[in-house]
């Protein structure tokens, strides 16, 4: 580990009990009901889930689940009648509107998938990025259950010829006097993301609250947080990517420095990652149980390792919770002995397409994607 | 559907949001974190979930799961320091206490499983049993994450010859001057259940609260609830079942009329079961999804049909959800289309072993074990 990541993992085990535990009256109106002793809030729209709260768990709880809103919700309590709200299909055989209650005669399914912001480890880059500095907690694997958007497509006469994206409209009020092309959030994402996509209205077998994009939000396992938006009110399935701001140069993978622009990598599919959640502190020497989770980003994912002198040796944990599906993550575990002293613990996932974790992950102007082993490591001092 | 079912049918639609709606100061102190819109408080000791909280979700939220206690839970704040609550473990090799901070050094393992009470359905029968007259809502589907039991014995030098059941007791302090045989939570299972037993100290991710048994609850996965020991204390492998009455009477399935004795059946592996849970009232006619929940009991579910006309014709539905192992529950969904007027709404599930669920389940002194699937039925009127 450098000095600036060793320093980032220390702090990531001593942050969630001590130094930023929340005081529930700093936690927004809108996420009063989020649990204020597992959540880090960082601004009004960006709040993260502890290391230690996430735990060894198979799906995070709704009420410790990262929120990260690009503006704030639209006014009203739109998620008060979820069947009333609407959603305009276009780029299909028969371009119409219809209710979500209309949409749910279409089909149901429950997908359980990680959501992660493209930010999450941006605190372990050394490059100062703007934007929220978040850890590992801006990220949840959660169970979202909706309408198949492809049994929708099928209905409307399919895809218009020459579709390429599937483009998603999200249902923010805009200020008024500004280019709503700079502000909107409206993502587009390669079409063959069709077969996965669901139309969701419930997280975690409750209706999805306004704070996580009910009534309707767009999921696409697999893809970064952003591309399943919230409040969607228009899906469109377009021959060229949205002309947002968010879309064309936001969310781009590109050198320290440089601007961005619709040639560099967006923040489509998210790579295979995996990160330590215990212990973190104050754990005595002996046998230890070092836990965390994994998953394979957009493909399963199938294995992973955890070093206890970052990264000389590697053994292999085992999984300790159900296969929820390629695009969950799953928890682990490696039971050792550690004596007395710091230990170095950083763990390494594989996925089924045959990635792994590389050991650093490339410096960038935003500080996106960062899923190097190296730098999500912790460091442990047992007494 | 007899005149008796069809109206509890129809009850189990409407109660949940029209006559049992709770007040949240209905709720008990130690359950004032349930949330009030989704249970029926049947007693200090006994919370039902409702039929429509229900719905299709894989995993029942923590705070909507049932609570049924048989005795109050150990006094003084028994989940504060998890770690160093005690279990004696005998009928071992080498018989000793742990505490669950030791104990955790021996593996972890989630598993997600149906939890219900023996007593779930009996307000479907038409004897009038002693006991809460629960509908669907005594059970729940939930991630429980503890350590394996068979791990913690092969450790001890593994089961005491002769030893052919595994009994646990639980922590509740029993009131004085009463014969504790007759009070004290104790229950035995056949040894086999060694295999797939934890000993859990997380429920959903999240520390097992004292309602749920915390700080550490034996739990079998396919077995009822009662067998899922709270506050458990000691854990034996024994050559007799317990002594206690709860095991030696009580939970025994037998004619109306008996008494409880040793050589009926106890209640031990769940059989397979499925009921509905939308729509239960005020759905339009025209294209309706129908969805429930469907577990295998000990035997994974493999298949679940509805009929629209109470079970005079049948079709296949689909699962909505992924699979989360043989002892959990899996949501389903079939979508017709119904015209105005009344009908009878009926689900059947099979299992791996390939029981089916029967029309109907006798009738028993206790009122136990109901998965008749004419009784789970649901009466819906659609305008």
């Amino acid at each position: 580990m450098t000095s600036g990541t060793a320093a980032a993992g220390l702090s990531a085990g001593v942050l969630p009990s001590v130094a930023l535990a929340q005081d529930k009256s700093q936690l927004p109106e809108y996420v009063a009901w989020k649990n204020p002793d597992a959540v880090i809030v960082h601004s009004e729209q960006t709040i993260e889930t502890t290391r230690e709260a996430i735990g060894a768990s198979s799906i995070t709880p709704t009420n410790i689940l990262y929120v990260r809103n690009n503006l704030p919700a639209p006014g009203g309590d739109i998620a008060a009648d979820p069947d009333a709200w609407e959603i305009a299909f276009s780029g299909v055989g028969q371009e119409r509107s219809m209710t979500l209650g209309e949409l749910k005669g279409f089909g149901v399914e429950t997908v359980a998938c990680v959501l992660q912001c493209s930010g999450n480890g941006r605190a372990f880059f050394t490059h100062e990025a703007s934007g929220t500095k978040w850890s590992v907690g801006a990220a949840g694997n959660v169970f979202w259950t909706g309408v198949p958007l492809k049994a929708v497509v099928a209905a409307l006469g399919g895809p218009a010829s020459g579709a390429v994206y599937l483009t998603a409209t999200g249902g923010e009020e805009l200020p008024a006097g500004l280019d709503p092309l700079s502000l909107m959030v409206e993502r587009s994402v390669p079409i063959e993301a069709l077969e996965n996509a669901l139309i969701a209205y419930e997280i975690n077998g409750e209706a999805l609250p306004v704070a996580h994009g009910g009534p309707a939000r767009l999921v696409v396992p697999g893809y970064f947080g952003v591309n399943n938006v919230k409040y969607v009110k228009a899906i469109t399935l377009s021959p060229d990517e949205s002309q947002a701001k968010i879309q064309q140069s936001g969310y781009r993978v590109r050198p320290v420095g440089e601007s961005g622009g619709p040639s560099q990598p967006s923040m489509w599919q998210m790579p295979v990652k995996s990160w330590i959640t215990s212990p973190l502190e104050s754990a005595s020497s002996g046998r230890v149980v070092i836990e965390g989770v994994a998953f394979g980003g957009d493909s399963e994912v199938t294995g992973v390792e955890v070093s206890t002198d970052g990264g000389a040796n590697w053994e292999k944990a085992a999984f300790t919770g159900p296969d929820l599906g390629p695009y969950a993550w799953r928890p682990f575990a490696l039971i050792t002995d550690l004596a007395a002293g710091t230990h170095e613990l950083v763990s390494r996932a594989t996925n089924a397409a045959g990635d792994a974790q590389p050991e650093d992950f490339p410096e960038n102007e935003r500080g996106y994607g960062n899923n190097g082993w190296r730098a999500h490591g912790v460091s442990v001092t047992l007494a």
